[in-house]
């Protein structure tokens, strides 16, 4: 039968025997000798402990195959059997997870992933930009002047700050009618068609309401928060609801002992986002180059046929790295820029052109730099 | 203007500074310059550091007050505002909160608590007791079995494994009539009325219809996993959906970086849950009494009006326990013990009676112990 592998990062001194208690947990949840008192679940949904290595670092890396009977049957029970109890122990970690190709039937990951966002912004193979409506607070007006200024500096996608959500001084309908209304204005005089990205906040059946209004409106995307909403929540949206491509910030992720780039390059990707932001090295958030290059090669890489989606490293990014990270990060990524660029305060339009051709630059000796 | 105090625990040489960078994070996420050019945000929303004072173990408690203002908006928004981005540091810890009176109208808290619970299963002030079908696997037929001995063994409620979904094995609708029917039969034969309790999962549409047709087929109470299925569907469901007792099962929520009693103590029930299970002490997740101890006195602590919820410790707990952890959490508690139960095999229905007995003998003692 097929299963789910996952490799939980262990530490102490027994590594069996932890593995084979974490199997269990993960599994049937009851004393080994009960489970395998009936046939069915003695057979097919105790899993098995494939292999314990030690990790190169520190600990013990151990692969566990899970049932997928127990698993599939909807997008939190996945979540469950991969993670739930498990995340409750101290010394394991979620460090990957494999999939038989059976399963991914049940996820829609990006709908249309670096591609169609390609397809839709009609941005050739050159990294994108991105920026950030903010702070919270300014009025509709206000953040409607700040779109203005990113759409005609060339900005790709401009999307709102996470912590906008419908509050009373930018109310979501309004703000998003101003900011669609902007960039369809600016695409009309200049040529440049940025995608204006709400953000969707509240409860399911107010996410719906806003993902509902917003597509009617006409945005070219959307933000969502997937750790804040719930995954399932993220899984119905992209099966039932949302036509356009999904941006997924990572607010409230930290969380969770999960590698980053399990939690941010494959559940986000599996669960539908087609760009995924993540806090960048050298910024506010002290990660390393190599994790965030693990998540960018993670959102990228072939999987089972799940289509690719756009690593959008952020989080305190001077617009001045942006040589250094189209190099960095290659053709296949979106950088967003938020503060760095508001810094310029009147200047916004001709500090966002300067970025905008930095990256242009850059892309351009990155093509004549590859064969 | 009211505030949210949320109080991290950092470490790290620059206490101030440091309290100072998550100040900014969970308020304008921008350069400081940026966000005081605008009058309305230097003035309401950029909150403030009220102390930092050292942690008694180790590092700083850093206490921030929140602006009202960008939380109140959703059930989503609130947590981003309280420990969305700042999750992603690693070295930041979400101690605890507290909220302003006029912010508690936006959630439900539990609108039963433990007196509702009480009253719906006519059990006086005792703790009561809980157990799980499992091992996942079994058909309805042998779940409806173990549920039969448990109801007649005097267990008050009786939990689906929270790895029961919505399986072919066991399916959810067939699931429900059937442990629904045994409980009415044994209240109905020997007057004892214990409450089946089903697992709630999936998608929101998946988790609102099992909803209604459990509440249909007239369930005392429901369990949710709110880390698996996102806060902001537990608050939708309570506010909008159900109207019996909510369990809640912590699975995904580990490790956080949030305070046990934190997350489970304090935002679990603001969001709606009646009674919420955590990793007990001396069981499978090396949880130590003195944690358990606050999280259990956080649910039921006066807070704001807010009802107090059921602590419900769990996770490998040895019915042998019940005189123990009856002493240690009092009489306000229910104890869910499944595994060990179920080691009795077919003397299940006699070991759960010497385990209610017990719980019984232990609370007479307790009641004998105080004035």
């Amino acid at each position: 039968m097929d299963s789910i592998e996952a490799v939980f990062r262990i530490s102490g001194h027994a590594p069996l025997a932890r593995a084979d208690s974490i199997l269990l947990e993960q599994t049937v949840e009851t004393p080994r000798a009960v489970a395998e008192r009936n046939a069915y679940v003695r057979e097919y949904l105790m899993g098995r402990v494939a292999r314990v290595e030690p990790h190169p670092d520190d600990g013990y890396l151990a692969t566990l195959e899970l049932p997928v009977e127990t698993a599939a049957t909807d997008a939190a029970q996945f979540l469950n059997v991969l993670f739930g109890n498990s995340s409750l122990h101290r010394d394991v970690q979620l460090e990957d997870f494999r999939l038989p190709a059976t399963i991914c039937r049940l996820f829609p990951g990006p709908r249309f992933g670096i591609e169609g966002i390609r397809r839709i912004l009609a941005a050739d193979a050159r990294p994108l930009t991105c920026s950030a409506l903010k702070p919270v607070g300014l009025t509709t007006v206000e953040i409607g002047r700040i779109c203005r200024a990113f759409a005609e500096g060339g900005i790709d996608l401009i999307k709102d700050d996470h912590y906008l959500a419908n509050q009373a001084f930018a109310p979501f309908d309004e703000r998003v009618r101003t900011c669609q209304d902007v960039v369809e204005d600016v695409a009309a005089r200049t040529g440049h068609r940025a995608a204006y990205v709400p953000n969707l906040s509240g409860t399911p059946d107010a996410v719906r309401r806003q993902a509902e209004s917003a597509m009617e409106r006409g945005v070219a995307a959307v933000m969502v928060a997937p750790m804040l909403l719930g995954m399932p929540l993220l899984h119905e949206l992209c099966t039932k609801v949302i036509d356009v491509p999904v941006l997924a910030h990572p607010s409230f992720a930290g969380a969770l002992r999960i590698k980053e780039s399990t939690l941010l390059g494959k559940l986000f990707r599996l669960y539908g986002a087609d760009a995924v932001i993540f806090a960048n090295y050298g910024g506010r958030f002290g990660s390393s180059p190599e994790v965030c290059r693990d998540v960018a090669d993670t959102l990228r890489s072939e999987w089972l046929g799940i289509r690719p989606a756009f690593p959008v490293p952020a989080g305190g990014m001077d617009a001045s790295r942006a040589p250094e990270l189209v190099r960095f990060f290659g053709r296949d990524t979106i950088l967003l820029v938020g503060g760095s660029l508001l810094e310029a305060g009147d200047e916004l339009r001709e500090a966002t052109e300067r970025f905008s051709e930095s990256v242009r630059v850059a892309a351009r000796a990155l093509r004549n730099d590859q064969p």
